[in-house]
């Protein structure tokens, strides 16, 4: 028997450790994630149909599903050891004031100015962006935490970098805003006068704040009309489930050092591109056959896409200039309730878990906001890390999961993504502070009425 | 010869390289800090007449200045564990954007929730008054940094925390407020009606937003009238410095692994206590003649304590409750102009650092706001981590000094410390973006009108 190793509160991996390959879950799948549609034609899109939106290398990475592991460029390797191995951390604090037997472990992706896991595929999108000599790169950011890894990585490589910033997240998050800026990035309110579909909506909605799926659209338009730039996304792609692999790799490497397999994986889903980064490498051992993980997704009760949505292909924006995906959703006019997890609050999600979770490979669960911000609380006051609200779904189901083990007397491992830092949220705590929270879940007449709306495709 | 190592970009010491002692700088000192004066009487304060206000533990180690090394309690070495070690940063990106042959290396400290090193100190504060059986304690707050950190460690520790936040922070800083009752404490506006030194600071200055002196008036008279309580000090005293030397140990631990030593070393100076937590290990080799460093304090033109302040026993709070203490000072009734770095806002410095300052065993340079924000932004971009406005004048000084290098073509080794991030330092960032910033120096007349009313006390 070889001797246990004392594992400390955080494991970090050497820089030589950091992964120098993404892992293409994809690859693994039996059933792969259906192709996106062309909005116009609904056919599938081929990588010319897709060159005036993305790059090229990145339509590449988007359409390939057949290699298992993907080089990460020099230039992005060195970029991430700025910031990265992120630890990760055995929760032995939290373990001792639950008072549960289970081990619990978090990856914490928080430690950069981004404040969270976004700056993984940020500085990719960025890279191959100026590879192709592009002059820059336009996106949208709901709560800001996109936008800001976009603007750090575009202020590292010297590339121009457009935001469009949901309007109620810009007139209520102006700190973030002016970290953008800092970072050398325009920031615009969405929706704007500057494009077609900007003032199409502003007069069809007057004196409407925004939504990510009109910033997307806004981002897009520009990004195809002007000279030299290209649109890039945050979350639901398959690229970027490729890029955010990096955080499942180094913690299944960190754990591997320690002889640690978790028994129960959890991820908060938004757009999917945390959880998909975490549990690729795990999810990978599963559809091989090889181990047996419980994976669960975490998404707030106010935008259950995994949990009421439909399996079906939709928008992935507003204005529908957009591909179309096959996902879950709640449809793309589906507008989430006041819900400070500005991060949790797309109305689809990504293709990959989306097939994965069809096929039976994860669990979805929802939570409830004040229940989260509770939970968010606690951790907080033994860990000594403030957590995102979007983050602090998973902790909510880890703890959940970590006081079945206090009552069954079972010691389980429990593996959570702590994918960001809630300094920028203080006014949703200031609102949990004062009592003021509110819940919110939508009724089944509000999801049919956005489900009408779900386009008619034909399967493939 | 032996092999060079390759230095990577963060250097991490491994957790039971983590310092289980503080180095007492004062051991080596030949002239030590003079000793606090009571206020009343003007005559050295020993241990009976300190406990009314400070923990039994906390005076030992305030008047002890002849023990080498204090063991760290292992509690304290537990919560060190949660944040700790926290990593030496290999600049390699600054140096190559700013093309200097310098190296240059910073220790920072930003990686925690309070968001500087201010967590170093509270925790060990909070640990021995509840090792006293105390209930809880008192303290002012600033910026909001280490009203933060003392939230954090009593949360930690179960014991209550009454903070006295400025009245201008706590109304234009709400989302420091916001944490610091997320991690259970009562924050009050300074000067408040709570308290008599408040209601009379009200009343002979009606609408007054506060000042740093004037919140610790109210935390002492606080701390002394309530039973169970004491008073805590984030800065300037000599336990904040004996405990902020684990800064400096881990990372002269950290360039030991790798051979380097350090020709400069740079740090921000407020109240002192980064400052002298940094530098203390080198310096110790400084004074016992073992080797040479060039170490430099830097602080703002708008509060210039050492580069302009007088060497006297001045008070330490506006109220003039407090112990005097013999320093490099402006005048308790000093009120420092509009400037942003808050925590750099002190009339005082540290008595350890003014005595050493005082015999020539530092040098110390200003830095004017707006140039501050310059190398803030520089650094930001390429290193990736949003340094606090305090932080940011090391920055600008070490960036000086690294173009200096380029100019001769030395290859300097250069260590600053990095006390903090900016998050919760947007609204001047924004001033600062938006071209709005002003800097600010007062003139010889004000500070001569400050200066007369130092107390007149006889030299010991």
């Amino acid at each position: 028997m070889s001797e246990e190793k004392i594992i400390p509160y955080k494991i970090y991996l050497n820089e030589d450790e950091i992964p120098k390959q993404w892992y293409n879950v994809r690859s693994d799948m039996k059933n792969k994630p259906a192709p996106l549609l062309n909005p116009g034609t609904l056919k599938p899109m081929g990588f010319e149909d897709l060159r005036p939106v993305f790059c090229d290398e990145l339509i590449k990475q988007e359409l390939d599903d057949t290699t298992p592991y993907v080089d990460i460029p020099q230039e992005v390797q060195d970029f991430y050891k700025m910031y990265r191995p992120s630890p990760l951390v055995r929760a032995y604090c939290l373990e001792k004031a639950l008072g549960t037997p289970a081990k619990i472990y978090y990856k914490f992706e928080g430690n950069n100015t981004s404040g969270s896991h976004k700056l993984n595929s940020a500085i990719v999108q960025a890279y191959y962006a100026k590879k192709q000599g592009l002059k820059g790169v336009t996106t949208e950011t709901g709560a800001g935490q996109w936008g800001t890894a976009l603007s750090m990585a575009s202020a590292y490589l010297g590339i121009d970098c457009k935001v469009y910033m949901v309007k109620v997240s810009y007139e209520q998050k102006p700190f973030r805003r002016e970290v953008m800026r800092t970072y050398g990035a325009s920031v615009t309110p969405s929706p704007s006068m500057e494009t077609e579909i900007g003032k199409k909506i502003n007069a069809e909605h007057p004196g409407t704040t925004g939504s990510l799926g009109c910033a997307i659209s806004e981002a897009v338009e520009v990004a195809t009309k002007t000279e030299g730039y290209r649109y890039v996304l945050g979350s639901v792609l398959n690229q970027v489930l490729l890029h955010q692999t990096v955080i499942g790799l180094e913690a299944k490497a960190a754990l591997d050092k320690y002889g640690v397999t978790p028994d129960i994986i959890i991820g908060c889903a938004g757009g999917g591109s945390n959880l998909g980064g975490l549990i690729s490498p795990f999810m990978g051992e599963k559809l091989r056959g090889e181990k047996d993980y419980r994976i669960i997704a975490v998404e707030p009760a106010s935008c259950p896409s995994f949990t009421r949505g439909k399996f079906a292909y939709d928008f992935c924006d507003t204005g529908m200039v957009c591909p179309l995906a096959k996902m879950y959703t709640l449809g793309s006019n589906f507008i989430p309730s006041a819900n400070h997890a500005g991060g949790l609050r797309y109305h689809g999600m990504s293709p990959i878990l989306s097939q994965l979770y069809h096929d039976g490979y994860l669990e979805a669960v929802t939570a409830e906001q004040t229940a989260v911000f509770e939970s968010a609380q606690r951790f907080a006051r033994v860990e000594g890390i403030l957590p995102a609200p979007e983050s602090s779904h998973a902790i909510k189901v880890a703890i959940d999961e970590a006081l079945k083990c206090k009552e069954t007397g079972e010691e389980k491992i429990i593996l959570f993504g702590l994918t960001g830092t809630g300094y920028f949220d203080m006014v949703a705590y200031q609102k949990f502070n004062d009592g003021d929270m509110t819940d919110y879940i939508p009724t089944d007449e509000e999801l049919e009425k956005s489900f009408a709306t779900l386009p008619k495709v034909e399967e493939i």
